[in-house]
């Protein structure tokens, strides 16, 4: 039997980054339509069948690449408006991000009229952040998905409609807007 | 020379009203990826040639075509608290039309990319809106901005996340949750 030619496999985690580093770049230059799997998967030199046995489709793929992007939340501190303050500007410094806006939109586009890729952005990327934020926060589930969508709809209208980050002083107006409907949410 | 056999050209704005109808048709069946200019021609029997003429690009189709969707905001009365609150009615009604989201979403998704198209959806379907709403709010451009950014980013963050509209109390926590924020911005 001829010796293999080919480089010993990567690990796993080594792979997800590289995959991950390409779908973003990708999505950067062409745009979530035109970024396909196909695509991403010439970037890295990565077998297209490799990425599909991990990811079974480009929203599950861009899903678990925004996961990994976002990753935790700041840890929460002993003050709810100053957490809530944390991670709205944590949101705003991920979705500045070249690529993250673009991936995150194109989704959340695909997801309205795909119900197994919205289980999977539910599960996946929302419910660590919902449940995290219920705790730290003290709301209800239902204001706690409020300010989800409050949030990370409102930046990423703004990248759409601009090309660019909300800038500082909205992001700020963001905060005490929210900070304000925090408090009369309290019990 | 021959009679031709071909039925008299349909006025344009026959022609408009059929491939809008046939472009949130297609989206909402097909998501907004799938539904290509081909398609949406496809659909009507419209030939992909004339569709071209009249927007350049698939981007500039669902642009006109969510213009048209949308139509002019409800007229202002004499209290900005209401107009407000009629706005906002007046999207998440729109939004939670079939294929309207989708439309929307994607169009948001192929503009963080591509300049052209923001200028399009800028120039057409933002700032008839913004200019109203400066003049019936009495608020500045950059917060009447900030409220679209926060109206229409939240409303399509939670049909890209449910698949479904903002149900009617979260729409109203968002209205309150405005108006207190209008109060707070008026001279």
């Amino acid at each position: 039997m001829a010796p293999s030619t080919r480089p010993p496999g990567r690990p796993r985690s080594s792979v997800d980054a590289e995959v991950f580093a390409a779908t973003l770049a990708t999505i950067h230059e062409l745009g979530y339509t035109r970024a396909t799997v196909d695509r991403i998967a010439a970037a890295t030199g990565i077998a297209k069948t490799t990425i599909y046995r991990r990811w079974p489709s480009k929203g599950a793929l861009v899903t678990a690449c925004l996961v990994d992007t976002f990753g935790p939340l700041p840890p929460a501190g002993r003050d709810r408006a100053q957490d809530l303050a944390a991670a709205i500007r944590f949101g705003a410094r991920r979705i500045a991000e070249p690529g993250v806006a673009a991936a995150f939109s194109g989704v959340f586009t695909d997801a309205i009229g795909d119900p197994e890729l919205r289980e999977i952005l539910s599960t996946q990327l929302q419910d660590p952040y919902r449940k995290v934020l219920i705790e730290s926060l003290g709301l209800s589930e239902q204001r706690v998905l409020f300010f989800i969508d409050v949030v990370i709809g409102t930046l990423l209208h703004r990248m759409g409609m601009t090309g660019e980050p909300m800038v500082e002083s909205d992001v700020e107006a963001l905060i005490v807007m929210l900070q304000r409907e925090l408090e009369g949410w309290l019990p």
